[in-house]
């Protein structure tokens, strides 16, 4: 293995300011979608660059043959912005290499993760000629913005993309050396609420005593939600859900990620998982209801005495196998229209939603993953999790390629992704390469 | 009476642009100060322009004559910004009199009202030669920025100003031609709450489920402020309050101000009073728990799935007689203490606070004030109403002065004060005038 060759080609692919959301970069992207097609030119790929509405995808292909699988491997070439500059230690778009450690923008989410599988496959060609099943990439550059052209083109170029399995290196490794596999994703259902009384904001000294203040009828609303333990009062809310496997239980609980981890991580007084379930568990694994915004009236210093025309909450369900989003917030809206308190109205707006995601890791494609992590990162049993986030480009796969992810994460704790300074160890880099030769290899089996 | 000279006077008045809160006014404030001391000069009495560290505080007396009353008049000069100056239909500071109606900043709040007690005593010295009683006049220029001069004002000149009673037109008038006695207030005791979780805003998908949410723990510790009857549900809250008298409630009852009629200017979709009151008693006479602000985490389009480092809500109280300010800011915080959720830290912070008022109407000032207001205002009887708000300065002559106040205002539901197109009408300001000359006979009686 060309160690600093590899390296060169991940310095110059993070030189390219590739920053999707700032229209002043709209040329690095271009140029950056024009590097990696050049790239995959050079290692005997046939490449394709797709103009969008935003910014080009790029795809690139081996010689299809019948008869083997295909991988569809997806990754994002696009970068997070850099600001606060000033928190940068050194240059985000020039690469520094200390100790083993590479510290720039995208250097882990996702270049050097996508880099990785490219030059796993020019290992692969280089040691064996030929790849040992059909391999299409697919490389977005609009992933930091919310993928707005990508459903699009897989709907427009599903028989192109029409492949076996999906791998994606784009989650977390949860140690050095300790290959992980995320076979589950929470889903997500959001909705915004607004309550309104009086139709102006009020003198609070005036009327005060007369009418339902519209904050207090919220926070009544909001604390309905949960019951004394915590748990979900939204009736049906549980009846979909699948409860974890013994299996997973038990394999949770051997990783290196402990409750005291969270707790630390967190920085919150304490934890407060659901009765009968571990923190881990509850973020992997069970549903919540969480407020992520709640204002209204007076926010500035001091005090002003206003009963305020209306508040707003926003609210978001994090969503496991089987629940279905439309009927979390079908439940939801009726919960929150029947627990209203009197004297207020209740607007209900659903926003955004996906359903949870979970692949049976044992099945044969998964065991193959499992194989190429051992394979690649000996000495540590692979990781098998799944994450409280979600993806939605892995639903959408699902839903318009028919198929399933392989989440291969090469992202650490402390890779400081969408932060300053954020780095990728050359120990998961050359890893990250080693992985997707014998990924391809352990793919092929089946 | 002279009426085109004394709409000149309040013309003049009205045409200074005295807004305290911006300091490009400030020579407009020493103009101001000026112009109401030429006026008590002209008018034959004593006036004095004292410096502050803010605005000037401007006092006139007459030579006063010991075995007479010693009446304290309060107003102030200074008037609220004009902006948006697009929704007025003239300028705000060129006076525009239509149909019996002037238009201008300040007409009604307080200028129009202060000086309909100055041409009120002009007017008996043009017709008696002399005053009945010891006057003397303290008006400032800081009442629209909270006042911050006056208190250490009063503490200084404790004895200059010692008197019987103090009379002040800063209040409501129910309608036209109704004189109207305003014979209590509520009090105020405010306090802010932060609720405090993790100690970084975090990712609700990789966290939701393992700890508490500040947004849901400040909604569940504001559900319980109050019971499902809307009562307040801090324990002893309502130990101290003082029944509503029986008279009070027949007489509000008669009062053209009806319970539809604060639906109405409320607009809120229904009234919530407490429980075997109306909404008017609750207004002047109940206390109340009211939220005035509550915010935290993602405010902003669409959705963020954060969990917030912290909550915050401010809440005021509206206190009534015999409630104690400091005793119910210590029985709210302990209430809050004790129901504050698991896995978040509550920071309580106290802020201002002032006790209710309450005048009893019959006594001797009382029924002077009384019978001033039927003689200046006949064909209707004066109605005797308290207010919900609170005007700080009362208790403060009461605790400083050691004397009580009558509100006697002439302030119209529609006169727009604070708000663009602010109006005075001839009517009340002529029938100030006449009020005030006898209201100086009636008090002088006692």
């Amino acid at each position: 293995m060309n160690n600093q060759s590899h390296l060169n080609d991940l310095f110059e692919f993070l030189r390219i300011p590739s920053i999707s959301t700032d229209s002043a970069h709209r040329d690095d992207m271009q140029r950056c979608a024009s590097w990696l097609a050049a790239k995959f030119t050079a290692i005997g790929l046939q490449p394709q660059i797709h103009q969008t509405p935003g910014h080009p995808i790029v795809t690139a292909r081996n010689a299809h043959k019948t008869g083997r699988p295909t991988v569809l491997i997806y990754g994002h070439y696009d970068v997070q912005p850099v600001d606060p500059l000033n928190l940068w230690h050194s240059n985000p778009f020039e690469p520094k290499l200390e100790n083993g450690i590479i510290t720039a923008r995208g250097a882990t989410d996702n270049k050097g993760q996508i880099l990785a599988h490219i030059l796993g496959v020019q290992e692969y060609l280089a040691a064996n000629g030929e790849l040992p099943l059909n391999v299409i990439f697919l490389i977005e550059g609009e992933e930091e913005i919310g993928s707005p052209h990508l459903v699009p083109f897989l709907r427009e170029h599903q028989r192109e993309l029409a492949c076996d399995i999906v791998a994606i290196s784009d989650t977390g490794m949860l140690e050095p050396g300790k290959g992980t596999m995320t076979y589950g994703l929470r889903g997500i259902a959001c909705l915004e609420i607004t309550v309104s009384g009086p139709d102006k904001d009020l003198h609070s000294g005036i009327y005060g005593g007369a009418i339902t203040n519209p904050l207090t009828a919220i926070s009544r609303l909001i604390a309905t939600l949960h019951d004394a333990n915590g748990k979900v009062a939204i009736s049906g809310f549980y009846d979909d859900v699948a409860e974890l496997e013994q299996w997973e239980r038990e394999a949770w609980a051997k990783l290196p990620m402990k409750d005291a981890d969270i707790l630390n991580l967190t920085g919150s007084p304490s934890l407060a998982p659901e009765k009968g379930y571990s923190a881990l568990e509850c973020t992997w694994g069970r549903p919540t209801a969480e407020l992520n915004g709640i204002y209204g009236g007076y926010q500035g210093e001091g005090s002003k005495t206003v009963i305020p025309s209306a508040a707003h909450a926003k609210i978001s369900f994090r969503l496991v196998p089987s629940q279905d989003p439309d009927n979390i917030l079908s439940l939801a809206e009726q919960h929150l229209q029947k627990h209203c308190p009197p004297g207020v109205t209740l607007t209900v707006t659903k926003g955004h939603s996906g359903a949870a995601y979970r692949l049976d890791p044992n099945i044969g494609f998964g065991k193959a993953a499992q194989r190429a992590l051992s394979l690649a990162f000996p000495g540590k049993d692979p990781a098998l999790v799944r994450e409280g986030g979600s993806i939605p480009i892995v639903a959408d796969f699902k839903k318009i390629l028919g198929v399933d992810t392989l989440l291969l994460g090469l992202a650490l704790p402390d890779a400081r992704i969408h932060s300053p300074n954020e780095t990728f160890t050359v120990e998961n880099f050359e890893g990250g390469i080693r992985l997707n030769q014998i990924l391809l290899q352990e793919l092929a089996k089946q």
